[in-house]
């Protein structure tokens, strides 16, 4: 007898990001033609499931939908479109997930169907779950409607909902079929939600592409106007780098090392000390506006280059300060923060900061006096090249 | 604005099995290699979780694996080993699946965190699933202690639980990190389960190897007299071609085909009709029965071939028919099975048959009118070349 079977094997995904104007428009040929030329010996099921705040904003959305699919043969839209509750509301139960699962046993969804999430983040983050473990994976289309749902969340493989208080505690890496941006939901987000999907462009230009951070602050204030093609280019370029990067290195992060984590340790615990009232732009705003001055405390990064960050988040509307990541005497927010993404990592600490506009570098301790001066700088606006 | 991204990228998954004699016995070096071999920056955790059957017929297990890993340090086992129920007992709720996930917040086991199972295929099945969903995945360890563990189930990327009396409807592809078969827990598995398990060797034997039958059929006596040395070898080369297959074709299922399914489409409705009272590998054992003698009835193959089958699980101590799948009169169990099969998969039917001893061949259709008159063969047990 052999002692030992060595099994090894590769799986390939592809997926095409689209980028559209008017996504169920009679005239787009867009959807109508990705079913058609993946029509197999059956014509598949698809469910839509559609963020309330989408549908609240766009009341016919539903119909046009239901009216678009009328003259396509190639795909069977199942009546009911289901409505679900955004932001991170979907996210802090497993309800919406039970819902989802219940309406694929109930309408027979099986592996070559597809599900259709139409939403922010959050709820393609839990469609996504719902798709990927319902039949072991069915078929999962994203529409994201934020910025950054458009920019970063749903070009990635991952999916999850949280437990017991803890952000993404459960779900998988599961890739879409298909990514389709539609720029005209866009027009309907506030202020807020429209300049905080900006902070992860400027996180990704900061590690990855100092050509993309200067375009970025050359543009900043007809970002901050919402102009439309400033914005477009933004989250193609955007969409870009997010996917080249889980392309070329760890798609289903095996490793310890995930750069496009940069600015989110912090991130994550003042997300979840404002109970998600700062959103997750706002919040990464303020991660790398305190990484950035930790790198140039550090003397990593040159002072005048951190600078550019902070006076670029200024301009685009972005805060840099929470006074929820203030101490409070006994335990600092932070060094909590550190710990539990530690620990939600697993393996070694590792930290993005920069070496430069455009250059990451990982290290794998952060100097925690550090971490509070850099945080106390911010809190008091200092100046960094005075 | 170019008009679109292609994303494409490759997930390479390698892992090892191992067979053992006393995996947990001090002298046994495999595991403690295994943990020191692979030891990265932190010391990571381990929670086992045991059957509570294997638990029964080995009362001093848990005391051994906690002696086994005292002097271990490149792993940290979790104190606490948890017991769940085996059997499908354990997949027909969530609720051990959310024991788990519980024990991996309490814990604080992470993504580079090992979770072992031990046990019969539905509780790997179960355990694999918590697994594959916290934190997006913790590395899952299995050791399968059934025959049809070790041979099959055991081997392959699939995970889940039931729903609402579905097999499987919740779950993941997520391959284990290593597997390791030890021998020594099938001694205490009685004469039922041990010869259930052989079906699913008879199974890959009949579509990919006709030397493996031809091995089968020489050794069928000793199986039958559990002689251990026979079964050592049926399950390594079992095992060996069940990994080839996975590793060969599309491990993900993405696609249609499922020739590892042969015999399955029947045996799935049988074992949900008997309320898992009969054993999956006595259904597949009927499952294969009833596709061999319909392949013979298509004239696919020959009658001699398909009478030395039946011969075989009659020798092996392997039922070829079940009362409960003879008609009532309005719907035959059957074609209900087959329909259920039909929408489990999804797309287009796909259902392996037999054109030679060793070679399948994969068919579209069934003819349910000699689909019925295969069953009423079996029942009456026909003898096929007289």
């Amino acid at each position: 007898m052999k002692p030992i079977i060595k099994q090894q094997f590769s799986v390939t995904y592809r997926y095409d990001i689209h980028f559209t104007a008017g996504l169920f428009t009679p005239e787009n040929p867009l959807l109508g033609r990705f079913f058609s030329e993946r029509l197999e010996d059956a014509v598949p099921k698809l469910l839509v499931v559609l963020d309330e705040g989408v549908a609240k904003h766009h009341p016919i959305l539903a119909e046009r939908i239901h009216d678009y699919f009328r003259d396509k043969p190639a795909v069977d839209l199942i009546g009911e479109i289901m409505i679900v509750p955004g932001g991170e509301l979907i996210k802090n139960s497993r309800e919406n997930v039970d819902r989802i699962i219940e309406a694929v046993d109930r309408h027979g969804i099986d592996r070559h169907s597809y599900i259709m999430a139409i939403g922010g983040g959050a709820v393609l983050d839990a469609v996504g779950y719902a798709s990927a473990i319902a039949h072991r994976g069915i078929r999962h289309i994203r529409v994201p409607t934020t910025v950054l749902a458009q920019n970063d969340s749903g070009m990635g493989v991952k999916n999850g909902i949280n437990y017991s208080g803890k952000k993404n505690f459960v779900g998988t890496f599961s890739p879409p079929v298909a990514v389709f941006n539609d720029n005209l939901f866009l027009l309907t987000l506030n202020d807020r939600a429209w300049a905080s999907g900006i902070s992860e462009a400027v996180k990704v230009a900061l590690i990855k592409d100092a050509a993309f951070f200067e375009w970025i602050e050359a543009h900043a204030d007809r970002l901050r106007r919402r102009d439309s093609d400033v914005m477009d280019y933004l989250i193609f370029r955007c969409a870009e780098l997010h996917l080249q990067h889980i392309a070329g290195a760890d798609p289903f992060e095996f490793g310890s090392s995930r750069p496009l984590d940069f600015g989110h340790w912090s991130a994550h615990k003042l997300e979840q000390l404002s109970g998600f009232e700062v959103l997750h732009g706002e919040a990464v705003a303020i991660g790398i506006a305190l990484d950035t001055v930790y790198s140039a405390i550090t003397d990593r990064l040159h002072p005048g280059d951190a600078q550019r960050v902070l006076t670029l988040f200024q301009k685009l509307g972005l805060p840099i300060f929470h006074p929820l990541l203030e101490g409070n005497g006994t335990t600092h927010p932070l060094l909590t923060g550190l710990e539990e993404f530690r620990e939600h990592l697993g393996g070694r600490l590792t930290i993005m900061l920069l070496q430069g506009i455009g250059r990451g570098v990982e290290v794998h301790e952060l100097d925690k006096e550090r971490v509070l001066r850099a945080a106390a700088a911010l809190q008091e606006g200092v100046n960094l090249v005075s």
